[in-house]
């Protein structure tokens, strides 16, 4: 199956300042044309199933709306025993690591998972199950926070296979991750 | 005078790996079709002086030939007392900070300066001296090294003014830094 990342950056590459706030991300998107999403409700019409981290789901968990309608959502955590009472029937909660996370989505038939989180992409990333991301650069530098990207055993080589500049300044490029440039 | 960065970084926004060591990028470049310097040579004929730290001084002068012709460089060092024999008579060696230099750049004449080096570039970017940075994004991730930024007291908000993908992977981008965005 295939595994993608679709994620905004700093310019630093940070995901989150500081805080853990992205607040600085909510600025930035607050100054684009109504209706501009920079692909992300097309990203998502391309996925069947979405597994994100615990701070990600504990994140979205305080928004207004619950945002995946019913799309199935598995929530990745070592530490959370069960969901809140207010989760959408479409979460299911597991403790297992990135490898037997992508055979539990595969044994269901899912094809093609959006990985959400900066923890999990690592995760991910490092056993060698990211196939696709798309990294969005928003132009700031933040000076601290917490870091898409982590530690590596060796680097990944990746292939640009879209760049997009938009007009209000936002850098869009997706790359592919191929299985050979893993460190196996 | 206007201050002004160019620099490649890893997606993970490193300059250097986690030995110090840019073969990763001697690697990419060599890569490229005969010719093509991304820019680098239009880039070294806008400027009138360079502007590098130390460790950038030390990997230059390990090249077989010096790169900058007849182009002044001032080398800021905090440790270093004199340079080697080997220099060329168009250098200089400056100890001291980012707005020290300027003035003395400007007392000098000179309207644009190429500041390079990671710790010479945040502490120009601390100092509100940077202009203009064009980053060229190499398509690997490294996992770790020495990055291009560093802390800053608050977030800087830049203009992205040109995007450009190459159709080797590489993604230049050119941000303007106002200086109304500075922390002062």
């Amino acid at each position: 199956m295939k595994c993608s990342a679709f994620i905004a950056t700093s310019l630093d590459g940070f995901i989150a300042d500081s805080k853990g706030s992205i607040a600085w991300l909510e600025k930035a998107n607050a100054s684009l044309p109504a209706g501009e999403d920079c692909g992300y409700r097309s990203f998502l019409s391309s996925i069947d199933v979405i597994v994100m981290g615990r701070k990600t789901f504990e994140q979205v968990m305080t928004f207004s709306e619950w945002p995946y309608s019913d799309m199935p959502v598995v929530v990745v955590s070592r530490t959370l025993r069960s969901l809140p009472k207010t989760t959408p029937a479409t979460v299911t909660l597991k403790n297992a690591d990135p490898i037997a996370i992508v055979s539990y989505l595969q044994d269901r038939g899912y094809k093609s998972a959006y990985i959400d989180g900066g923890k999990l992409i690592q995760s991910f990333l490092s056993a060698g199950l990211i196939n696709e991301m798309t990294i969005t650069l928003i132009p700031v530098v933040l000076g601290g926070g917490t870091s898409l990207f982590g530690a590596l055993e060796r680097p990944i080589w990746v292939t640009l296979e879209d760049s997009k500049a938009y007009p209000f300044g936002f850098v869009q490029n997706r790359f592919r991750v191929s299985a050979s440039e893993y460190p196996r």
